[in-house]
């Protein structure tokens, strides 16, 4: 019961229903779950394109050939990558930093992938790169040392909008997000 | 008690509180609780140029001699003049609306005030128009009919950015709007 506390959002009284529930579950299922969770400690391992996690030594994205290698979206995290493939918008590959810059947690530039995003920023395959970093201040620090970078390469360093989203009601954005919205306002 | 009821957000719990203690309030606080709500239908008017609530024939805003007159964000209600306001990056004067385009409902051109913006956007006072509309599908298209009457005047007419909010997880954000991020993109 003390080690499923360790898990994100499972608390003391979850994990109390959780093993009482395993404690009178049948033995089949029980062992399937632990060979779950042991697999995916042994199978699971990362994209070493991408490094979006896999089971393969490229993951589902990088192998597809529909998708267009020449635009790579780079993203914190695979939490990310899943947010932005579920808006099936994006027919590009991506890049998994695996972080953000956070001097104040001690994560330089050497913690996160940006050594290996440079390795793959080749003009002669890549055109633009999207910095899809989160809005928050170390997703925008990120992504600000990363287009330092790469300015200097002719590949399209884009960065992902900002502003109030979709069927929002400006009473529930906040003010900075209206600031945002204002000042990066378009030509309709 | 019943009256109480017809506010917004006021259920029958809420209203048999707010009864029970003005029975045992003062006379002069319920004197001056009414006094209060009766002049609120009184003497708040709308402004005479942009139709925000006022207690004069113009607003506090069209009054400030330091607001750009020459910009005009249009919005749907004074409430999301209030939230652009509280962004303090504003420093234009708005036009309120009253609503927006929704031919389910029956509101048409002519029942939000349009006509009024038209009035106003004279290009020898007016260089841009800041379409601050809502991102809902009915502030949207209010915005490009909006767009599709001014266009033919030499003003600049922009719409507010919509995209990731600001401090935003990709997570918590639905993919409607992260497919908006993602196609607005913008060199960085």
């Amino acid at each position: 019961m003390r080690s499923l506390c360790t898990l994100p959002g499972i608390g003391q009284k979850t994990a109390e229903r959780l093993a009482l529930h395993l404690l009178h579950a049948p033995e089949h299922e029980v062992t399937a779950i632990v060979a779950g969770i042991s697999d995916v400690k042994k199978k699971v391992q990362v994209c070493s394109l991408c490094f979006n996690l896999t089971q393969e030594e490229w993951c589902r994205i990088c192998q597809d050939p529909r998708r267009d290698k020449s635009v790579i979206c780079v993203v914190e995290s695979p939490a990310d990558l899943a947010a932005i493939e579920k808006a099936h918008v994006y027919s590009g590959v991506y890049h998994i930093l695996g972080g953000a810059l956070s001097p104040i947690d001690g994560i330089g530039s050497s913690d996160i992938r940006i050594a290996e995003l440079m390795k793959r920023a080749d003009p002669r395959v890549v055109k633009e790169i999207i910095l899809a970093t989160r809005t928050t201040v170390e997703g925008q620090s990120t992504a600000s040392y990363i287009q330092s970078r790469l300015k200097h390469l002719p590949i399209r360093i884009s960065r992902i909008a900002s502003g109030v989203p979709m069927g929002g009601d400006f009473q529930y954005v906040d003010a900075l997000t209206i600031g945002q919205a204002m000042e990066k306002r378009s030509d309709f």
